[in-house]
């Protein structure tokens, strides 16, 4: 690559990028780790997106109306800190540049939403980021049909790498948003050749113009170093009512000497190859040095929007007061204040009525009352739409020409639709949920985990939960699914027994505002059990006494979901033979661990023996069995030590002995 | 669609396909669920296929020169079983159809491999037969390479529908068999326009055709009821250099009042109607009756191979005794007698030398003894050749021109390498390893249980396994992934502490022949433990005492991977104390579950307090902490209760307390 002619044909630029390029060459030297070449060679790209097309205000990372910008190739995170840095966004100072990959920092070693301010999404997981940025892109359109073009009008950009267009998730992602013809989602390929292991080619030859094309994208192909090539590229990407990919050819590790090679993929350390490119790049202060007048053309870029960010302030004040209040409690991921309302009448309506429904019903029942009186649900299914009972009436089904509509068809997709919901829910005034089967939790997985680790209140609407599935046999029952979930940080894991928890369960969903909730539901229909109506919402507790031992308490039932109901029925059959037996019903681990101890203790006490009942793994349910401290109870456990099978449900928990015969024996086998 | 013009244009072939889709309604119907829509849309693809071109003899499925049939499509499970039955693949009785999904029959829900001969791979997760299928061709290529084509040569057939074409991993799977032009993969693509939820339209409008020709394969449109375009189609395939894909225009249902509607891919058991889309096929016998004639066609199809299998037998018995028997070694999975001394042989060294070695360069090391002396195995990365330390130097790049290489560069492809894995742990003859980081477990998830749920022992050797990443942050540090392989049934989880432990796992892994096993394995360096030389395999009991107690012993405590050198530190601080400290090495949970009760409270005897070191999730831990029945110590844990950060590895420990003090003083505040 000829640096100097680069340098020659738009110097201004090649300064400007410049910047960004010894940003990223000190930020990596200073932490002796880190990813140096992909900023290098897409600071190009990124300084021509970000003077002369992003909207954005730099002072005010959070504008509702801003573009979005997504790192899917969140390994380059020193473009991102550069560009914000540069810009002058707030907390990111140059200290933090250099404080790059250390703790305490603000610059982790892959941007981290919540960490930075302008940081629009955690990256680094591949193929994550263009798959939220389906989301963000649903999110604006689904937002400009509600509120107008006047507040809600702008645009999605992504960058990703080779690593992501190789992961299965961005087909998934680009075919939904072909779909959807999500025109104003903007995709620039880093196309640099360059993968870890060596060049592309090792290991791909995919012809990713024409993969795109098939998608039903509008696609260009430029040369990712030339800055008219760039602007021209996305001028055209804004005007085309398709979803956007830029192919820049690029040179991973711009003017170094690893340049266009796998060792560019990763940390640039050496001192004297640093400052050979800095030579070639005509760059001459020193480390993390920004002359003043690139950092002030920078700076004025980062205030580029201001014009725009304050008539857009203008713009809001103009609707009706209620109308702004509604726009604040949406992004603010507030629920309405009728909500707690609404879901204690359908509580009581149900504790009354006592129907026997499978708790996906119970969900969709809850949603009827949930979906008209919060416009900002959007709901979805991986095609499973009539087993996941995610559609309520209201909705609309989400389509080229119908913006407005509140329900998302994602085929089967489960994995770009958990990233979809999520960027969603980064975008903010849109609150998704989503199901498949729980077992499919699996191809949702890396999503999933990036909800909770982003801490954003996404909502996975999992149904057949256990072997209850039936006939599907192994593949498709759930075993050590609820394990998976409880074992990941920051997740509410809800397994609800009966209708009324189903409902407080989406109450406590929806009220949390940076915890993901999976909702895991029967297929089978289960009875009501709480019969009794209180106001209060035991779920918050995360377990509660639903029955109390008559006469002496020598055992304690726990269990969760479908077997709180066979834990009622061991119960009858103990204390017909005189047994007092405690039925604990655990809807959610994470919040009872959540309470003080006093509870804890008032609904585990000692004393008794415990047995714990749930059609999944043991893994975890010692925690409860054996006592907090480890010496409180004696216990057992009944529920899957191994795949389940092909069968009818009644014949399989029959077969796996978990029936309330075999829980009495197991209580009796330790007294 | 003209039923009536099919019948008339090939009434031969009409009534055999008819067969199909009859013993189809008919198991669906006393089953009273399951998939009826799809075995009768694709009957005369695989009438055509079976009778014309599949190579194989019903009698001798596990022949291992036959020809691969993979339902990638697993729900349309009565097609598979049909065609088993009506060539007379033994154990398919009658009865089994009869008893379609029901308790004890091998005609599960969904295809399970192991129940039934002639089921290649298990279906109904979509897109893993596609993935998997990779893998068998894979093996095809590597094994002909090996031994020649007069041993080895035999194409893979799969069908896939279009839940399989959207879901991710097909595109990892099709890319990566387009990369290595495995022209004996051919995929026929059941398009019949018909998911769940109704049309494909509602979520895809993917131009399929273009994306498998993006990819690099041979493609075809055909009239799927053609069965004169279906026999040139397949032989244009099997002509073609490149993988195939036929893509079959078909009706869902076909003949049946649902046909071509969403209501035709589930269970169609209407008894009326039932009988009416026998009178249009002109099908007259009673449920289950196949008419003589028709069973003994198909029985002819069934022995079509034997000839050809005579002659295989043949030219196999024609090869030395020693060539014989390594051809036979390779297919039972046995591993070489050598094997177990070499691996000795590494231990006393490593016991001598003591190195300090990070266990994912142990790996390496262990790799470098077995790889030269077990020529069945390939080894590959998804993209972390030199981060996974997968690659030794005699294995040779598999590519085009390359089919005795033994290394595979999978791309950033987690999921379809470990479905690639499976695929060819299922072909057999070849044992699969492969690597990515811990973290990334996630991507590869669904195919890994399907290893767990399919019984291979495909290996994954999973680096980077906790915090000790350092500063790529918390979207690479695994938290809870250690739960997540222990929670899963049939899963051997390794997370061996040193070189003598992770030699010893990969002697055990390799020893498995129906367990997957994933070896968790550090990025950073750890000191040699067992530097006193052992003959015995101290891993495959799981825990072991690593350290005794001097004096009285008070405490205990017990760790896995990195953590037990934490331990071992934290045990001289508290013997310095005076406080008699054990130390457990529990490299393998699910083995020390297997040993008997006397061992294990050998190991973890009553009377010390105990606690756990893991930097991971505490879920699980409290099985060993509490004492398996709950009553036998106090305990503690030291590990992870968040995600981790980015910084470097050693301040991450220390910041979240996994340190010999830490430890040390949890001891003390519980003694």
């Amino acid at each position: 690559m000829d640096i100097a002619a680069l340098r020659a044909a738009h110097p201004d630029h090649w300064m400007r990028a410049a910047a960004i390029r010894t940003l990223t060459l000190d930020a990596v030297h200073a932490a002796n780790s880190g990813h140096s070449g992909m900023p290098m060679g897409m600071a190009d790209v990124a300084t021509v997106l970000f003077s002369k097309h992003l909207k954005f205000h730099a002072a005010a990372p959070d504008w509702p109306d801003r573009d979005r910008f997504v790192l899917s190739a969140g390994h380059g995170s020193m473009l991102l800190y550069s560009l914000l840095y540069l810009t002058g966004t707030p907390e990111m100072t140059l200290d933090q540049i250099k404080n790059f990959r250390q703790w305490g920092a603000i610059t982790a070693g892959h941007p981290e939403y919540g960490h930075a301010p302008g940081v629009e999404a955690t990256g680094g997981p591949l193929g994550q980021g263009i798959a939220m940025s389906v989301g963000f892109a649903m999110a604006e359109e689904i937002q400009r049909a509600r509120f107008g073009r006047k507040l809600v009008d702008h645009h999605t950009y992504v960058i990703a790498g080779d690593g992501c267009l190789m992961e299965g998730v961005s087909q998934e992602a680009i075919t939904l948003a072909g779909r959807h013809q999500l025109g104003k989602l903007i995709v620039f390929w880093d196309n640099n050749n360059i993968t870890i292991d060596g060049t592309v080619e090792l290991s791909d030859r995919t012809d990713q113009i024409t993969r795109f094309a098939s998608a039903g994208w509008h696609v260009q192909e430029i040369d990712g170093h030339d800055p008219v090539e760039i602007d021209a590229a996305i001028a055209a990407a804004k005007n085309s009512p398709q979803p956007s990919m830029i192919a820049c050819k690029t040179h991973i590790g711009l003017g170094h000497a690893a340049q266009d090679t796998s060792k560019a993929h990763g940390a640039l350390t050496d001192a004297g190859q640093l400052q050979a490119a800095k030579d070639a790049y005509g760059w001459t202060t020193g480390p993390f040095e920004i002359p003043d007048d690139i950092k002030s053309w920078w700076e004025e870029v980062g205030a580029r929007g201001v014009a725009e960010h304050e008539a857009w302030k203008a713009r809001l004040a103009d609707h009706s007061d209620r109308r702004q209040a509604e726009f604040a409690r949406i992004y603010a991921r507030e629920v309405p204040k009728s909500l707690a309302g609404r879901v204690r009448a359908l509580k009581k309506q149900i504790s009354e009525e006592a129907p026997k429904v499978a708790t996906r019903k119970s969900s969709e029942m809850t949603l009827e009352v949930i979906n008209p009186i919060m416009p900002e649900t959007v709901g979805g299914s991986a095609d499973l739409t009539g087993s996941n009972n995610t559609r309520t009436g209201d909705l609309g089904m989400f389509d080229v020409d119908n913006r407005k509509g509140r329900y998302i068809y994602y085929g089967i997709r489960e994995h770009a639709m958990a990233a979809a919901m999520n960027g969603m829910a980064l975008h903010g005034g849109v609150r998704p949920y989503g199901g498949t089967f729980f077992v499919f939790t699996d191809y949702a997985r890396p999503a999933m985990r990036m909800a909770s680790l982003m801490e954003i209140p996404t909502v996975f609407v999992m149904t057949h939960d256990s072997i209850g599935v039936g006939e599907d046999g192994p593949t498709h029952q759930p075993v050590e699914h609820l394990a998976i979930c409880r074992a990941t940080p920051n997740t509410l894991t809800f397994r609800p027994c009966d209708t009324v928890e189903t409902a407080e369960a989406w109450e406590l969903a929806l009220g949390a505002q940076t915890t993901p909730s999976v909702l895991a539901l029967t297929r089978q229909g289960l009875p009501t059990l709480r019969t009794e109506h209180k106001t209060k919402n035991l779920v918050a507790q995360g377990a509660y006494v639903l029955a109390e031992a008559e006469g002496k308490r020598q055992a304690i039932l726990l269990a969760t979901g479908s077997e709180v109901s066979v834990a009622m029925a061991a119960r009858d059959l103990l204390q017909a033979d005189g047994i007092g037996t405690r039925v604990v019903s655990m809807p959610c681990w994470e919040l009872f661990e959540q309470q003080d101890e006093r509870y804890r203790k008032r609904v585990l006490p000692g004393g008794a023996v415990r047995v714990g009942i749930e059609a999944g793994s043991r893994l975890g349910w010692d925690r409860w069995l054996c006592g907090e401290r480890g010496r409180e109870a004696k216990s057992g456990f009944v529920g899957m030590s191994s795949f389940g099978a092909s069968a009818p449900a009644e014949t399989l928990f029959e077969k796996f002995g978990i029936t309330a015969e075999a829980v009495a024996e197991k209580v009796k086998s330790l007294l």
